[in-house]
């Protein structure tokens, strides 16, 4: 297509034990758990934090929330929550005592041990896109169904590139397999082509049951060793407004019993599913999810709990959700102190309403990642790789995105902002005077090859060499790479015997009809 | 070219006094000075603002700098500093004394008094593209030699733009105009085609005050009203490392002398005119800056002054100069801490290294935007229409990065954070309970027209309306955009008589022939 739109590896020598293994396609930052030094922005002051949680439990107290599934009912009238029909209203001591008990950090141990996750605290986690029935890429040109080939195509993006912590939901759905053995292929996939953190959907019983089963297989673990520490995790969403359906809940109850992670995401876009006032919004969201978590810590107390948030808006005028507005921020923001008042790690996303991979995806992309760091975030879902408010993966946004995420990381080390006298460098400025330049000087040569952030995707040359270059902007540029980087990709190492083990457990499920698809 | 590009205006109920003039091309958000409501981002503790200090003082004091500029050598040794040739070196005694009389707010004050502007404090304004030689735009398709006409194009966005509070330097050098007589014809263009805060170029003694006298002449003010009030500012580099050159310091010191305003913005690339660390880029870009303030408060107690901050870094690999980039983040805010130290408002900028209006180019511009917010800046010049590290003026960028400011004016609304009861409403959310929806509930009803920032270039349809329309990628979106607001500009009123008496100021001083151009 064009000449030089890959920015060729430089030597390599900062890149990561992934690219040293023959993938550097790119030189990319190595693998690190970005630390996030910055205090939280807090828009709320102490009355507002009061105020979200006053209405958060007052809405669990007063107005209650549904829940389809008859064992969390038993469960939490045994608890001694009021239970009429499906209704659940839970006491604010009763949330805050269960609440209470889950831990503020916690570890994620994947197959490969040096991907472990630290989720809480100040560490930024990132994850790859998750779930769009749809795919884009700039050499189809439209939008398409899903494919498995695709999705394999994207946790190979997941897994190449360092700054991607952990595996979400499927990249993009891959419609050509039947439902009933998807969630087999696909976990295949992942636990083949990647070593990172796994996700399971909480979509029944066989798919939650299969997955633990094939993350416990591909990390050559018994019973005991698998649920002795979280290996993997779910992620829910709440049905807004105030309901949660069976599959989601039976999924985590399941999970929670083996000792694995939860996160709860309520999507409570104001306007719509919810109050068309972000702090209403944020109150909703956080009833939502604190009275699952409440369920999942008096089921098992302690059990690992993430409260996410996916408070946005709609448009107005069309009904069209609205993703990395100026709303979208303050309310991750918010959820944020929120998240810090009840002690829980937080989870917010990356994302955007763009249908391209174009300067509009970019800045409500980095409104929401920007927001994901502002906010304290621990986890960001779909950090890299969506489009249309989640209805397309596109490997080129993937790509793109990945550049902001190097960037966050980047951003997060202290040399950056050190100020001993090395850095002041009193002597260096005396030695180069009024009229010098500071490229040759020793202080210079000594620290130029780390001194900066190095990109693989932004072109800094100037405008003649760029167009010489073949004038090729971002997303052509995002689409070659993506061609090369699968192109050389390869797949982590694992033990045959356990590849055997998967592939032998995937037939014997296919063998027994896989999942049920009636629900 | 392609159908729907624009997102027509909505009735224009929320549209400024500019836009209900005639020309609501689209609907934006109202002419108002954003208050920064967020703490700032400071990575520095108090031990490194006295490092930075320390060093920037030891600059002054030990190594000192060099002024091109035989006035100012006269003036500072009368004023007790070290003058040995043409370097200057001053005690922190000195420098402090004289940046403490500077004021930590001032108000500029256009022809039309209600864009007066509040510099300092919280407030945070922002200012077109400046001093490219060059443009770009889709239409045209390549870098060209700026002219006249894209000149006044730039300057119609200038005016239109609600979010835009002042102009800066010429947003594309007009190099079809002769250099002896541009600025009397740019500033014919800007006066007559806005009236909001105007620049001087300190570029000789000329054209200094011939910008003065027509700043004058078009606000309609004897000299005594002129210098009452700061009616409009310069902004100078230094000529880093660490000199000033001869007519920055004099148009300054012109200004300074009639009360204008001055902003004094090194230009540190670290690596190449400064310390390959950022610490010490910044505390030489503090020296650089402070030295000279203390000269204009010495001449001028409490003149207005403004301290600029443009320390980047340069690819150590090219030597290509990068902006956006996490050392850039870092470095604003730092500067930012720093500026808050010595009590002096402070400008930054919205910068990127890409060539085009694409992903590249939004991602670099959103981080020095945000960095902007996170710093505390007051002004951010540059904030629309920037490419290719300042080498490229853009209509199609101009329009994009609007879209950003009006995010951070409506991110700084209180409104989107509010935590009344009417917010939380608790009410809506019983009366929806948890099977509803709130589009219809008079909660929403009442709130809906305001509630949510209205993009006018985004785009959030789905996929297939937006395909349907055209698949207009955004910065096609914008040059369309961009047609229309040029067509149906109209220039802000101006007295006859006004216009009449800057016109023949024009051609009496081309029949003198302008500014010497040997310099």
């Amino acid at each position: 297509m064009t000449r030089g739109a890959t920015r060729r590896k430089r030597g390599g020598g900062r890149a990561g034990a992934a690219a040293r293994r023959g993938s550097a396609v790119i030189e990319q930052m190595p693998w690190r758990i970005p630390v996030n030094i910055d205090r939280p922005v807090e828009p709320l002051d102490g009355e507002g934090v009061q105020a979200i949680h006053e209405g958060a439990m007052r809405i669990l107290e007063e107005i209650g929330v549904v829940f389809l599934n008859a064992e969390a009912l038993g469960i939490l009238r045994e608890a001694g929550c009021s239970v009429q029909g499906d209704v659940v209203r839970m006491g604010r001591d009763f949330v805050m005592e269960m609440v209470g008990k889950a831990p503020s950090q916690f570890t994620l141990t994947p197959r490969n041990p040096d991907r472990q996750l630290p989720v809480g605290g100040n560490n930024m986690l990132f994850g790859n896109v998750s779930s769009p029935p749809n795919y884009w890429d700039m050499e189809i040109g439209k939008k398409v169904s899903g494919t498995r080939e695709q999705c394999r195509n994207l946790l190979k993006l997941t897994q190449y590139f360092n700054c991607i912590h952990f595996a979400g939901g499927y990249p993009v759905e891959p419609v050509d397999i039947h439902a009933s053995v998807r969630h087999l292929d696909v976990l295949y996939d992942k636990l083949t082509l990647s070593d990172k953190v796994m996700h399971a959907y909480s979509l029944g019983k066989e798919r939650v049951e299969d997955v633990m089963e094939m993350v416990r297989i591909a990390g050559g673990l018994s019973d005991e060793e698998f649920e002795a520490t979280p290996r993997m995790y779910t992620n829910i969403n709440s049905t807004s407004p105030l309901k949660h359906d069976h599959p989601m809940i039976d999924g985590c109850l399941r999970l929670a019993r083996r000792g694995q992670a939860i996160v709860v995401t309520p999507f409570t876009l104001a306007g719509a599913m919810a109050p068309v006032t972000m702090a209403g919004a944020v109150a909703q969201s956080l009833a939502e999810a604190l009275c699952a978590i409440a369920l999942f810590q008096y089921v098992r107390p302690g059990i690992p709990c993430v409260i996410g948030t996916f408070t946005s808006n709609v448009d107005m005028k069309s009904g069209a959700p609205a993703f990395g507005t100026p709303e979208y921020m303050r309310s991750t923001q918010m959820t944020g102190q929120m998240a810090r008042f009840y002690g829980l790690p937080m989870r917010s996303s990356g994302v955007c309403a763009a249908n391209v991979p174009d300067g509009q995806a970019m800045w409500e992309t980095s409104n929401s990642l920007w927001a994901a760091v502002q906010s304290g975030t621990n986890m960001v879902y779909h950090a890299a790789g969506w489009l249309e408010g989640g209805l397309i993966a596109s490997p080129e946004k993937f790509i793109m995105d990945c550049e902001i995420l190097q960037h966050i990381q980047r951003y997060m080390e202290p040399s950056v902002t050190a100020t001993t006298p090395e850095d002041i460098a009193l002597e260096a400025i005396s030695e180069v005077g009024n009229d010098g330049h500071f490229f040759g000087i020793q202080h210079t040569q000594d620290r130029y090859s780390t001194a900066f952030y190095q990109p693989y995707l932004s072109d800094w040359r100037n405008f003649e060499a760029w167009e010489e270059a073949g004038a090729v902007w971002t997303a052509e540029r995002a689409h070659h790479m993506f061609k090369e980087i699968i192109g050389a990709f390869e797949a982590p190492p694992m033990d045959a015997g356990i590849r055997e083990e998967l592939s032998d457990f995937v037939a014997r499920r296919k063998t027994e009809g896989g999942a049920p698809t009636d629900f």
